[in-house]
């Protein structure tokens, strides 16, 4: 009669318990990385005024589109948090007496009104730490550390693609792009190992950029100088020889740390165009199962800064993980199947008070235990269990409590035995 | 210049990192206890569509007003979800083939555009539990046992105040309320240990009450017949003896099984008047520190097959906890405080890699360690350990690092010692 109502909003879904026990396995996986790193955790509201959102330091115009709008009975201009930059920003700007550097981590939903695809929803949880106060190449190389780390417990193996946008300016400034056009030419030259040089050529053709600066760039990539020492020999500028500089010491710090990962340089790498002035990266599967990048971050020592107006500076690298991206990652391995949510079922049989203390003992030692609820017969419950991939059934009669016995069934092996109470918990954390 | 936007909307707050951990502290103690029990996580959306929040058996007209609205560029009627009821419906009636009982929990976000007061937000994270799918009393004193683990693991004393839905409202019957203003009466009769016998009298009669019936209802109270097995002799409806069997059911699975806690009979307790149809709990700080209950729930056997309007039942029973009212009892106690983001501030002079990597052996081994980022003095870097009340500092100067040694500094002691590297982690264990 009412079903009508009965379905999910566009863009966003139900996660059920197989899928939300991989999720929950991701945050607290990368809660715990974070905290071993000395992160600390911050909780933003969801729902912050539009001004502050909108404001020109925020997300830029692309992503007030795909922003939420809603007001309050007190007729405030109000929108959902569309990232947890922002809204960090005003966090440090609230706090003057903020001790820096600030290492935060939040976790949390961001909201989007954009388009959908496999994967991407409207309501997401991003997972951002974020070091506010340093212009140290040792935060970046902390941050890296820290993704090699998450990944690792995750079991999945990544590697990290990094450039910094003074050297990728300031190559493209010496190629004689102008500033205005140097935003394509980027997103050109981001596609090179896709579409190749003939490729590249092209595209920029496409975009208008002028004949002599097409043929600059079409040489310079022919040359295939590309390593970072050829760069810099190539290319004289301060602001080459600047984002050059830190990306060798960003590389020397990440070597002589011994971090254990595989972290390559990648000339064209751009990040979208906006807030970065400096470090970039993007964290791929090694297998490029997926081909998106599965983290991605930089540096964007400006924007706080410039948000707040308040004269200070506040240099600030960040790293932001997708949980759903990691969850797909995740769902490939046949590992990620097997989360349960119960090791045991324990059955009474005209036994339910006696059943629900058995069950508390065996919870209280460290096992998730789900007792039957519903007096189902015992021949249903052990196929509820089946189907449930509880691999433990205790079933607990009136003859058996009264003897101070249990019977065990082993799901997967169909066997069954009677067993003192006593033994019963010792045996069940062998068995497992 | 910007700082007019640096505010909260009215009704949220930034969690900073002294508070979010102790949070984290309570949500993770209250997912391990769900998850003991079995219950499986899920995650509904933020977002719903307006009509299914609003439908007729969602939680009413004065729910509404606090509903934020919005919509999305398809132009959806669209709203915040203000409860984690209604998307669990939703769930299990998209749903058909699922299995039940389906025990589940969710903690998130739920909005509601209502009065603020200290401890109030209109954002707030609900943590539930609940059971669809069967009627046994055995699913409620789960659900209390599950309470009472929760909050002896987190420190705090409570104790559980019970009734029935059915027994109160026959009682009422049976003294010749009406219909009509039976939730009236039960309003007046909730504040009974507030406003004695004379206070619900005169309460009762400002409600317009027939003066027959307020007699009825005081001699009744002054009787102080108040016990189950006196209002089972008194009053003798079906709805009554149903209403205290269940009860009685209830309280005998609860002693059998030695559930642990404080648990009491309290005739005139209703919990608002709504959806509840039979048992009815609520949970309280055993100082009453904190006057309002911190967790609530009960037995709602109608709302779900109603609001699916499939023909089918769909008896249920829930608990709720408030996340932030846990909060504030724990910020009362001294030992909450002592929530520390890091365990060793490692401080390299002149060795950032090798300091990240003795970081990173640290962190492997478990413990939460802060590299300084920012090429502090020394001095500096101790104030900044002492404010942050990191207890261990290691200070690795190249002059150490090249003899093999390091420098720990007990924070706490104000003592420096030079060791050899490899002594610095079993030391550290040792000394925490």
């Amino acid at each position: 009669m009412e079903n009508g109502i009965l379905r999910s909003v566009k863009g966003t879904k139900d996660f059920m318990p197989q899928e939300q026990m991989i999720r929950n396995r991701i945050r607290r996986t990368l809660e715990g990385v974070f905290e071993a790193y000395g992160c600390k955790p911050l909780e933003t509201p969801m729902i912050q005024y539009y001004d502050l959102l909108a404001s020109k330091y925020g997300g830029g115009e692309e992503i007030l589109k795909e922003v939420y709008r809603l007001s309050d009975q007190g007729e405030r201009e109000l929108a959902l948090r569309y990232d947890l930059t922002v809204p960090l920003a005003k966090v440090v700007g609230m706090n003057p007496e903020m001790r820096l550097p600030f290492k935060r981590y939040e976790i949390g939903k961001v909201f989007r009104d954009g388009p959908v695809k496999p994967g991407r929803f409207r309501e997401f949880i991003q997972c951002d730490v974020d070091i506010v106060g340093t212009s140290s190449m040792l935060a970046e190389a902390e941050l890296i550390s820290m993704a090699f780390a998450s990944f690792q417990k995750l079991d999945l193996e990544v590697y990290v693609e990094v450039n910094n946008r003074k050297l990728l300016s300031g190559v493209l400034q010496e190629l004689g792009v102008p500033e205005e056009l140097s935003g394509d030419v980027m997103l050109s030259l981001d596609k090179l190992e896709k579409i190749g040089v003939d490729g590249v050529q092209e595209d920029l053709r496409e975009r208008k950029v002028e004949e002599s600066i097409v043929a600059a760039i079409t040489s310079f990539l022919k040359s295939g100088a590309l390593s970072l020492e050829q760069l810099t020999e190539q290319f004289s500028s301060s602001l080459v020889q600047e984002g050059a500089a830190e990306l060798k010491q960003l590389f020397a710090y990440v070597q002589e740390a011994g971090v254990n990962g595989d972290v390559r340089f990648t000339p064209f790498l751009a990040r979208g165009l906006g807030i970065y002035t400096g470090t970039v990266y993007e964290i791929f599967l090694q297998d490029r199962s997926i081909s998106s990048s599965i983290g991605s971050g930089g540096r964007y020592d400006e924007i706080i800064g410039r948000f707040l107006g308040d004269g200070r500076e506040y240099p600030a690298v960040g790293i932001s993980f997708g949980l759903d991206v990691i969850l797909t990652a995740l769902a490939m391995l046949p590992a990620a199947l097997e989360e349960r949510a119960a090791d045991v079922l324990v059955v009474p049989l005209g036994t339910e008070a006696a059943s629900l203390a058995l069950a508390n003992q065996l919870r209280a030692s460290g096992m998730k235990v789900e007792l039957e609820l519903t007096g189902k017969r015992l021949k249903k419950a052990l196929d509820y269990a089946n189907k449930e991939q509880i691999p433990f059934v205790a079933i607990y009669g009136e003859n058996e409590a009264s003897s101070g016995n249990i019977v065990i069934r082993d799901m997967r092996r169909g066997a069954e035995q009677v067993m003192p109470l006593d033994e019963m918990q010792q045996w069940l954390y062998s068995a497992q």
